[in-house]
């Protein structure tokens, strides 16, 4: 059976895993672990564990589309106090933290409980914090502080780190790359996303050895204080700082603009569409109308998950 | 199959659905919905639903022995603000709540996901509050404060009542007793567990009318601020006036006095032994050893089950 590995985290992660879930496939994700907002956050700060919201993001990905145990793990709490804004699968991912002893572990019963199909594996065990330089030198540390900017958003992103430093992949994520068939990195924020796992110290090791097709998904619309500006050839140049050059055998990129009523609710955000200008450059160039509706900014699943299948 | 029905609430109705459920009968528990402390009791503020606590407990007597959601179920967090001391189950039974619409759903959909044997029925639907006066008139507002008393814990209860009124029982309750073989009530704290159930409209009229065996299940403990100075036949006088007498078909009691050591322990909470000085009074006495273990001043659940179906 194929083997297809998704690299990455957020809402981008979900969506592809849930498109490629109705494939006949060996799924893995590997998720980042540096997440540190909201409620995940809370959780990280009070509990000292590692983050939960993009595993559990994945989790409800892989889970079937219907059943109490996923809508528990979706529930957000309303109100409470120190309940409000948390969600009940973080809940239930620290609580399993605390009975297992350890994330994968914690993940791994989560999945069991949730019937998922596939795997989930976090990039790493160790804690640590996603910290980026901005190009006036500004150090800015701690994910949510470069997710949702309280500096400067127009200043660029020169260098992401780790802190206190690099810390070691989790050896599962490692072989499930070594092994695969297929890997996708992304779609996903780039700078808190994607890019967060090819700091871990393996995770590029591991993808340049492994022999598996390499398949990079572009984002369709930029973000703010991350990606301004950002044609798809910014974005794999970025991507290919921390990867190497040559690594990636496909960009996949999407062509279809957004409707123009969608655009203006977006250049609210400063959000922009993401200019398909790729030239060869060591990858094929796949381009295609990935849009999930005219109305809606986001890729879909199933042209998604089509998409990379075809590769 | 034989029809059993358990009524009480607290960690009484824990241990005896403990023992019922290794037997080949269609069990049926029915709970008090005035727990107003702890963890149920900030959930209940916060949220305006029905308190979760009794319920939670009784889920979790009648779900298999082993099991990650029973783990979670029972998880209790140590630390979080404003999570310190939460139930898991608590959180998991208040989204229940919230998705499903109605307290007798989310019992029903918790005991799915835990593969529950048995039926869970919450003695009502509409949200009151316990009080007590005492016998110097005091009045005491929420179960809480009568469970943990802030008063002179000497004083006696005088009567209980539910505010603002008397709800409706649940339906579904009514008829679980109308259709059993056996009812069992208790053990349990007596004002604060058992006789609550007894307070709503409906409940003593269906036992009352209900053709089946009805046995009271005396507690091995007296406690402090509720039964303090109580013998076995204490219990029942008060439990008839709100039950009805000549109600009660049989009134099991422990008859085996816990260690000295123990007792000792016990005499530091001023809790004491209830003696079984029970004299025929319209109901069959059922007298015998139900100590869990001599240090332990609690029903064995095998022993108590095994007695009561006896009978």
């Amino acid at each position: 059976m194929e083997k297809v590995v998704v690299i990455g985290g957020g809402t981008g992660s979900y969506t592809v895993l849930r498109g490629l879930k109705k494939y006949d496939i060996e799924l893995t994700a590997v998720v980042s672990m540096m997440d540190s907002g909201g409620s995940t956050g809370r959780l990280r700060d009070e509990f000292g564990f590692l983050p939960p919201g993009d595993a559990r993001r994945c989790l409800i990905a892989l889970s079937p589309d219907t059943g109490m145990l996923r809508n528990l793990f979706e529930y957000r709490f309303n109100k409470g106090t120190g309940l409000n804004g948390h969600n009940l699968g973080n809940l239930l991912l620290t609580a399993l933290r605390d009975i297992t002893g350890a994330e994968e572990a914690a993940i791994q019963e989560a999945a069991k409980i949730l019937n998922v199909k596939g795997k989930i594996l976090p990039v790493t065990t160790k804690n640590c914090h996603l910290g980026a330089v901005l190009e006036n030198e500004q150090v800015v540390v701690s994910e949510t502080n470069i997710d949702i900017p309280r500096h400067d958003a127009g200043l660029r992103i020169k260098e992401l780190f780790l802190a206190p430093r690099p810390p070691k992949a989790y050896e599962g994520a490692v072989k499930s790359i070594l092994e695969a068939d297929k890997i996708v990195i992304g779609p996903g924020d780039l700078y808190t996303s994607i890019i967060p796992n090819l700091l871990i110290s393996g995770i590029p090791e591991a993808i340049k050895e492994s022999k598996a097709k390499k398949i990079y998904v572009c984002n369709i619309m930029t973000k703010h204080g991350e990606t301004t500006g950002f044609k798809a050839s910014d974005f794999v140049k970025e991507l290919e700082k921390y990867l190497g050059k040559g690594v990636l055998d496909y960009v996949v990129c999407n062509n279809k603009k957004p409707a123009p009523d969608l655009m203006k609710e977006y250049k609210k955000e400063k959000a922009e569409f993401v200019e398909p200008d790729l030239k060869s450059n060591g990858y094929k160039i796949v381009k295609a109308d990935l849009l999930d509706k005219i109305d809606l900014a986001r890729h879909n699943p199933d042209k998604l998950a089509k998409t990379i299948m075809n590769i």
